[in-house]
């Protein structure tokens, strides 16, 4: 591995133990068992990775073969289980878990599939993807209408991290900090999005257009 | 690209351009914003051909890698919601576009797994899987009953619609006349279907058997 | 084929017809009629493997390239509705069927994966993805919550079919008796879970840490 291959590899496994947090988190609340709690965490933290992996046909994908993330997961999910008290103390901790494994997970699928030698709109879509996957899954496990489709700016806030990283790189921004600024960037729009809009979390839109 | 590529990559725009108004409309009805419509449309349009590209081995899915399917989409979309009074003064638009989609899938579908060397079953198959697989995600992400458990002669109108590309391809029909004849076979079932049977969408079949 | 080919090839038959078994008992009780029957019976018995092919990238899908599954599923579906009245004097055959289906998907999608030179993370994890894909897609077509979140020893039982077959390989553990240990292992924590916790599908664990 050279340095881009660590870096984005310890995006991956950050977004991971921020995912399986949150995913861990909304199975706990939903009083699924120890073992379902540490599926639904594992699942949700390599479910968008797998489909990306599987788009840009790097099989087996790195969140089955890789025994870090699946080691990683569960160590998310046992301190969340543990910890759960004051993790909740945090305000509305799975939304933030959540926030930051959207960042993680845009700006480290983006860097995946361009160093795959993908196009800039495969990578921009497929770090999205690996983004909001994991969470849709986590939906559709628990049986809740998916958060992206109540929460008019999710997905949108991974675009914009997964667009930074691949539109920095294009314009020749060191790898050293363009991740960083590309994370933050999706992290605060999520953010401000949940602080802006707590009492709205559906778009009642007739008058969108 | 031969005149058969360009065939069925017309085909596929025209089903892109069709299944992306079906899940505009159905997500505005949601009442969701311009960037859930938006992704809400470009997903129910390359939804379908996604699964089937990574099914034949198609990596990066072309839904994803060829910048027309996403333009096509959002500019479906775009109509869809500046012309939405013109559009919903036809009957029941969603369906009819839906339907309309549907058979050029099929037919495109089946034509790109032939292409690529799959044999009868297989292009038959995912011919239905790309027609059926993009209002199914479209369901699942408006948190509704997939429309194709509710309405019978769903799938089964994609399933004539690629037997018959696949079907006149070994029996040496032309192939200028042959997608045309299959797609007309599968939106005739489908719109039969929902002439026939419009206060009926769900078969409740006690006496199937 | 070798006779390892031959053994994985028969218990993948016979986990299809389980499964298709159980996915048509279930689509009938929604009252679909007989093309909603036979897709969720063919979808279900196929839905896991295809999922683990696409993930060890053996494409086309065995599920959708091999006429034999789509035949036997298709049997399955009709012997289950032709001969639903005997099946369902047993007690509770559907839940009897998914877990004959979950343990022989197991061990055979464990087999399958590790015969395509996956590390034995990838060929447990894939193992359990093959048993319960289907029912996750069974219930996602129904519209009902996934049975894998509501029964707290489904998924572990599969795990553990698929965790015996993997670790008696390296064991060196004979090819002609390992599987069968590891399908009566995940068949029997399977029924022992049905049979212990039947008036407790859902296990509400307050109390869990």
């Amino acid at each position: 591995m050279n340095g881009q291959a660590h870096l984005f590899f310890a995006l991956d496994l950050v977004g991971t133990y921020a995912f399986a947090t949150s995913g861990a988190l909304a199975a706990k609340e939903k009083k699924l068992d120890l073992f379902g709690v540490a599926a639904v965490a594992y699942a949700v933290a390599c479910g968008g990775g797998v489909v990306r992996d599987v788009c840009i046909g790097a099989v087996p994908p790195a969140g089955l073969s890789n025994w870090r993330y699946l080691v990683v997961a569960l160590t998310a999910a046992a301190v969340a289980l543990i910890a759960e008290r004051r993790i909740r103390r945090l305000a509305h901790p799975v939304l933030l878990f959540d926030a930051l494994g959207l960042a993680f997970f845009a700006v480290s699928g983006a860097q995946k599939a361009s160093a795959h030698g993908q196009n800039a709109q495969v990578a921009v879509l497929l770090g999205m993807t690996t983004a909001v996957g994991g969470g849709v899954l986590r939906d559709m496990l628990l049986g809740r209408v998916p958060v992206i489709m109540q929460t008019e700016i999710y997905a949108i806030a991974a675009l914009c991290g997964a667009g930074v990283e691949v539109g920095g790189d294009r314009l020749g921004w060191s790898s050293a900090v363009r991740p960083w600024i590309a994370i933050a960037i999706g992290f605060a729009i999520r953010v401000f999005a949940i602080r802006r809009k707590w009492n709205l979390p559906r778009f009642d839109s007739d008058d969108t257009l």
